[in-house]
């Protein structure tokens, strides 16, 4: 058994984690630490588990696990690791945004599957993709993989209200929020940076701008992404790229039909759609961000560096309704 | 002109008596107090306000104004008369539980206009009724004024998001309260008391419990109350005693559909249903919490204390989808 | 008192039109015709009505009353009036899509006020605008106004499910949409002719794509847009164009501050935002499908049409929450 | 491995069955039957499953199972096996009302496992219980079975909208039900039978009613019911007959934190909690309807059938958000 530690148990990430590993035939919870409350129990904070499990948070660190993952804000996973020692025999996997930028002052492999399985596979310290990112870097890194991309690229997409985490602000109290939508960050979201990180090493050349507007949905879980883009085959060719760039995907699947988001909530799924329309390629992307987005690729990362099968612990019954 | 004046104009109900009172054809709105945002424009709170108003927050009383609106947060509305002398030319309505319990300590009127009208038109100062005391008081008041409550009164009714006040809390999170639901305070909800008193007032000898459980709902306005309790008579004879008791209404009608909440989301209206089940009378009844539990109803008692027509400035369009 | 008849009584755009000539001080309406439902109260289907009016539904026309609007599905208004002859001096409001594109088989006036006043205040059959072209127009035509268009157009918007219509379909059916997120028609909406129409208009040379995909959110009103072009100039200069093409608008509004939906819903307002980034001007449109986007602004139109004060009738209160 | 039929593929009940069958680890999905699609993939009409399965419904019966599902209408169910020999080696499990009532004329056993485990083991027809009657039965039955019910039970709860069923109606139409909220059928409820049949099995001298309230929540999936009734013990008392009836429960927990809706929702759990008011015991009950109130409820009763773990197949991830 993997006898694996969650830093910061209390956000969103963590209690998805926490439902994950706890079903997880081959995961033993070591710990869950949290600073906020320990000694409390965790299904107190994470109600659905009442009945389930015993655990609680704890404020002191075991350091002697094979796996910790981070939930921590961003910022935080840096400083953690700069504050705390982790053996070298642990294996870190961080869900914040402090490592995935590529950098010669730390190991982290970047955790997006399907273009960069053989890394993850030897990985120690794993920077688990942002839930934006992973959602765009699926509907548009295959053609940057065939080094196709050619003109701007046009992002849409909406995130639920667990995309924000979850302390109280004005946009995630209910009233505000229920039946509302409204967009934010244009143009400037930091998930960018990754995204372009991930074409550039694809497509080394390619400099023209990703346009991205993401909008605040008033769902709880999910992103639905739209890319489109100039492409000038037809659109069995674009199939054909992205059926071969994902052939050996666990979870990701280009399909025919008309998508929606619930598809995909409650599973570690992302959902992949194809269309053309006169010079552009139109590509429907949609995952649970708390899951493929988060939680669920960090575990499948997981499996990956201890050499697991891709999709164990992750057949999750999708909620659908 | 009536010149007003509204003490504490950050919240919900500051917020729908304005909408209310920018319409309202007899209303000047003088100023719009607020000792956290003086300076600021209302529609910067307000949103939907913007390119309606340019009325700004004021932390100056101005005292010469015909009518106050105290919107503050209960036990605060005491606390705001004990500190700020008050015209005797001013009439006051009072939107928070603070005078709502009659007393020799205060010359607060209840202010339920359905049961108290010719008290209401002569009225100096108003204590407007709670929510949920409106709500079930207009659907069990007409069988205590007819002295016909036997036993017990069973009432179970599920508000929406606005009733627990624009304050960040765990159960006004969207992601907690998007597709969830749950009760609290069983038994021992506040309003019981102002529900009790109008109860004692109009059968003096009525003793039994009023068995209350309120629900937290996935919306954001609105109240759906049910109430039953043993009943002798048949439902023609119910209902012949509710349609006189509400014959002058200018809200609240009795009708033979089946009701829904929405239609009564943003009006000041009051939708009941009697149906008779073996010995039990059930009545269902319908308000938006904000308006007829709130600052619709505040508006329909100024309407009556300043002697204009009950329905000024009320005639609103539901939202209805 | 303007007389007004309404046909097509039992669909959402009926029922808003309802809503607001009940309240409306010039209107009186003479009748509400629908086939399939003939001698029924029209609060029975409209509901939030109970208690409001006691007007029917009927078969019968009165073909002597001032102005008609036909709220008939797409096609069928242009079969109504083949099959009814109408007295020149009724004037008609057509909400459906069957006479928005200019043509010399019909007289039909396109009726958005911000940029055909004088048309629509001569007219005597209008065409009411999309609320999807409705909410893009008022987004992007400032621009093509002032000649300024010169690149392609990036639009994505969502609406609510009364959008849709209100017959029953699998995207429409609650479970389905609650909490769920799609997109639909891409590329290929049917509102892209008139928006296409409105923009020629203005810019005559202009021959770039207008890019739009539309989406189906999970809320009842409203629509969000965003829409965004190469632009040469700063924010200032483009805020000048704006606000100036909307100068003398009675319900649109320029506004600096974040948008979000909930702002405009059940009100005829537009608010509109602009940002720069970069090389490109991101425009954010909100207005109310049902209001703005149909039955509010053909109300703004007859009152244009009849001499009427634009706002009459229409200063409605949002539901905000 | 379990060989397994399921009839009537296409609504929500088979849905959630297909989703946990698939996943669990000692059944195969043998074939799904529908007449309305037969050759269609299952993944067209349950589109979650895309990429997980290629399953097809078909019209032909394989009569060579081990167990058949029937997630027909009710009704249906008796007719289906009027229709079509089973073979006495085949187990059923019926999701219908048609069999929950005992009765010479058939031989199916009530399957509610906290209070009927050992009929069940050993069952060959099995009447799977109704959602309603699932959370309220376990709300109320340890009180009968320890033969203290003395009053009237006073019962309100809310449904999803799957509760509904698959058909369009207005009341299931989103713009309808999207922040709305509605009671229906009450008093009346048909599920008020079963839970007669059990509490009288129970409690054989109970002759009072059984007051019931069913209200139509604006949310997907889940049931809240609270449930008072008279109640001599203290609070301790009842707790301890609470924990004794569900010691062995495999699904069902007596907890002392205030509940709420989301904690059970996509799980196969009831949680309950106690509290006591003057003389009244009031009981709070969560369930997910499609779950323990409807197919993860059969597949713990075809574990029970086949002596697998109750538990296998059923460990499921909340949803929570």
């Amino acid at each position: 058994m993997i006898k694996a530690g969650i830093i910061g148990g209390a956000g969103y990430t963590a209690g998805e984690l926490l439902r994950i590993l706890l079903r997880h035939p081959e995961v033993e919870i070591d710990f869950v630490y949290s600073t906020s409350q320990p000694g409390k129990p965790v299904a107190g904070k994470h109600q659905d588990l009442l009945g389930e499990t015993d655990l609680q948070f704890t404020g002191q660190l075991n350091k002697d696990v094979d796996v910790i993952f981070l939930c921590l804000g961003h910022n935080n996973s840096r400083k953690f690791l700069e504050e705390n020692e982790i053996s070298v025999n642990t294996k870190i996997v961080d869900l914040s945004t402090d490592y995935r930028m590529a950098s010669t002052d730390h190991s982290f492999i970047y955790g997006l599957p399907e273009f960069n399985k053989e890394a993850i596979r030897s990985a120690n310290h794993l920077a688990n993709p942002g839930c934006f990112a992973t959602a765009i870097s699926l509907a548009i890194l295959p053609l940057a993989s065939a080094k196709l991309l050619k003109d701007e690229v046009h992002v849409n997409a909406v995130t639920g209200a667990t995309g924000a985490g979850t302390s109280l602000s004005a946009t995630t109290h209910f009233t505000w929020r229920d039946n509302n939508f409204s967009s934010y960050k244009s143009f400037e979201h930091q998930h960018l940076n990754e995204i372009g990180q991930s074409l550039t090493k694809l497509q080394p050349d390619f400099r023209k701008d990703v346009n991205f507007i993401p909008n605040r949905g008033n769902f709880s879980r999910g992103i639905h992404a739209t890319a489109y883009t100039k492409f000038s085959g037809d659109l069995e060719e674009a199939r054909n790229i992205f059926k071969n760039a994902y052939k050996d995907a666990a979870f990701t699947f280009v399909v025919e039909e008309e998508l929606h988001l619930k598809q995909v909530v409650n599973t570690n799924k992302c959902l992949l759609r194809l269309q053309k329309f006169g010079d552009k390629l139109l590509v429907t992307s949609i995952i649970d961000n708390l899951l493929k987005g988060a939680s669920g690729q960090a575990v499948q990362n997981m499996n990956l560096m201890f050499g697991l099968e891709e999709k164990t612990g992750l057949q999750l019954k999708a909620n659908y309704f």
